[in-house]
């Protein structure tokens, strides 16, 4: 295949067997179907059904049933989030739902099932769960698959009662409704927030069988909310300030000490996510996002901060979050999340049907800043092709990636390397370990960007593998 | 107020007044809370709740409950797209729910309350719904609020049997399987739609209270699919080949005819939205997208493009969706959206608690490209200042703008009037009367992008005025 002047695609004769088998003479036909179905629509509450169809139809579950199927029993195979309706042979034949038909606020369809996947932890409180990046689509995260990670559970926090208390060395320490927060002018910003574990199992040998498991302790959403540097002004900061203490009202009473200069350039207080309210997982009703910083540093149920004149050593930047490295010594506060970047198709536990035109696509991000460019080699790092960039990158947020790929059929090994605006180049895993050591599933195990090898075998699956 | 150098919002004495009743001394007392707590986090099941606490706290419903409250009852109450779960007193001594508790596929919070409105008309299938564009948060609209308007209902369809016909005068016409169209390279797209008939009740007299129901027919979302390029290149496109009719699979089975231009210029087969399928009340399984063009014209359900050398003068290009002038001509196929904006804080049937600073929100966009800049005026255009731009501009995208205000408590007329990357400046409903006449309700009624007046009086109420 090659590009055209202009930019789009050309595929050439061999990856035109993509649609070859599906030439059609039928086509005409819909437009006969639709002259048939004028009379029919529109008809409030007294549409004819269709008479049988010769046209076969499957339930997700993939048992066979017609327009007669029980929808109560079916209703119980429906996936989180989904409503279940009868499928019809021909929806043209049929009336569809009427507008607003789910109280006024939508669902997803009854055949989409992904789903965020709980890491095995013993303690279903303090755990995680991973965003589905094989199934995502587009460069955000949907909002009811953004990934978790709590330390004591989600709490359910009333907002007319939250309260977050700004105090230590201010001018004036006060106390702020959420209705107070909302009336400061806000900013509205796309970021992505990925936690330092992301990836905590691979330092050793690839353990997770899909890029869900891999990576997907990461998602990208637009956050609104009022930064933190508008707050400051309200309550006064005291001469040496150069630490902020940010507390959760979670059963944890999650803290982290954050640099004042930080808080200061970029912090938010958030309370809007994808137009909406902050989902209850993300911090409801209020979250400190620090754009770049890990995961754990964006307190969520944020009700109180303590500005200060040295960082408070609480347990999270002590004996956790800490980067050990090769030579016994730890890195402590090193919270900016470095250049990264991974192919989400194809990935692990995939399955190529054939050889041919592949759209290879992915996602890079960085926390120092705009992802720069992104490369993609399909023979494990020898040689490199620039991607193309499918979104102008933005500050501190994911970019989703593309490059054009004719599978030959022999086995092939998948990466993608970011680089980002600071000219930082995604290491290799052998590099990182060089620096880091290699440590896991559970000693110190953050903060690891390395590029991610997925290999192709003769018979189109595909693997986790270290390359 | 001012703005500092650094371009800070520095507020002054009588706007400080909203913070200054909450000053506190007790801020203190949630680190003595956080070393009370550490015991009971994470001890898994088995966490004590807390004594009965000072703290008064009520459900969203209004009614006072303790710990104790019935779920079931209460459950009840919990609005659409929200799980019910018991409100503790203080969530730092109770353990929370647990990670991925939903089944791994998140909801809203049960304190948000914010649906889409259906419009009173008499059949519920063919009908449109609003979004609160007054609760918005951002500049992205949540998937679940997004407006509706369908023709003949919502049909549900099963991706696996969904296919796409290309036909007409190309040299090779063929059908596509969803899974055929993911196999193309994709694009992914923040751009708004609105339905032409956005604010059609508000021609003659103001009659809509909320800016839900003036401007409810507008969202944004992030659209993932493939170019129509890219599919005309696998079909061919026969020489004079200008239009193409679109049509859905819906029981109204509704097709537009589309300039050919439109269509390579930047048309998408989109099937993702916000990161995840395209919701079942915008398309799914998969949509036409055409940037700035009516909402009527992006056709949902879509099943067959045939392309041709004329439009095909379908109802929905004749009988409606036309635009009746003042000289009793009408204008045909007048798809692009002009430039136009709303204030939606503070907008029609809010009411301020009293005089004071108030950020002054609102959304601007334009069919034709970027909005260049957004102008606000708090005196009925008399005089105008120009707003903040809270997001970097992108083509045929919804900007969220901001102005502070200082309000001395006398009646106030508040307007926003955009400008985009053409030139055009939005006009005043007696500029756009001048030229299309005054019609309505349901005459010919369509693109209204006047500029909105809201009237505020000395109570504070806000109420939608012709100014």
């Amino acid at each position: 295949m090659k590009i055209g002047d202009d930019g789009i695609v050309i595929y050439d004769e061999k990856s035109r067997r993509l649609a070859d088998e599906m030439v059609i003479a039928e086509a005409r036909q819909t437009a006969q179907q639709k002259r048939d179905t004028e009379d029919c629509a529109c008809k409030d509450g007294m549409f004819p059904r269709s008479p049988a169809s010769r046209r076969k139809f499957l339930f997700a579950a993939g048992s066979a049933a017609g327009l007669a199927g029980s929808t109560a029993a079916l209703a119980q195979k429906a996936p989180p989030g989904a409503v279940y309706y009868d499928v019809p042979a021909d929806p043209t034949k049929v009336q569809g739902r009427p507008v607003d038909g789910d109280g006024g606020y939508g669902t997803r369809s009854q055949f989409e099932t992904e789903v965020r996947v709980r890491f095995p932890t013993p303690n279903e409180y303090t755990s995680w769960s991973f965003t589905p990046l094989d199934k995502m689509l587009g460069n955000l995260t949907a909002s009811g698959l953004h990934f978790e990670r709590h330390h004591g559970g989600i709490p359910t926090i009333d907002p007319a009662n939250h309260m977050l208390f700004v105090h230590g060395m201010v001018d004036t320490p006060k106390k702020f409704s959420m209705a107070d927060l909302k009336r400061f002018p806000a900013v509205t910003r796309k970021h992505f927030i990925e936690c330092s574990g992301n990836g905590l199992t691979e330092w050793n040998k690839p353990t997770q069988k899909t890029v869900q498991g891999t990576h997907g302790l990461l998602s990208t959403s637009e956050w609104t909310g009022v930064q933190f540097a508008t707050i400051a002004r309200e309550v006064g900061l005291k001469d040496g300030s150069t630490w902020v203490l940010a507390e959760g009202s979670d059963a944890a009473v999650m803290t982290r000490s954050i640099p004042m200069e930080k808080m200061l350039k970029d912090a938010l207080l958030v309370y809007g996510q994808n137009g909406e309210a902050i989902r209850p997982e993300q911090g409801y009703p209020l979250r400190l996002l620090l754009p770049g910083y890990e995961g754990n540093t964006h307190i969520k149920w944020l009700r109180r901060l303590e500005v200060s004149d040295k960082p408070f050593m609480t347990r999270e930047e002590t004996s956790k979050y800490t980067d050990l490295l090769a030579n016994g010594k730890a890195r402590q506060f090193s919270m900016e999340m470095e250049a990264k970047s991974v192919i989400t198709f194809p990935s692990g536990d995939m399955k190529l049907p054939g050889p041919g035109f592949y759209n290879i696509t992915g996602l890079a991000w960085s926390g120092r800043g705009c992802v720069q460019s992104v490369d993609v080699s399909v023979d494990g790092g020898q040689t490199w092709r620039p991607a193309q960039l499918n979104v102008t990158p933005e500050p501190i947020c994911t970019v989703r990636f593309s490059c054009p790929w004719t599978w030959d059929g022999k086995p092939a090994i998948l990466q993608s390397r970011c680089t980002d605006e600071t000219g930082y180049i995604q290491p290799t895993l052998k590099q990182l370990i060089a620096i880091r050591g290699s440590h896991g599933p559970f000693g110190s195990i953050y903060h690891l960007n390395a590029i991610q090898s997925w290999a192709v075998d003769e018979m189109g699956g595909v693997s986790n593998v270290h390359a």
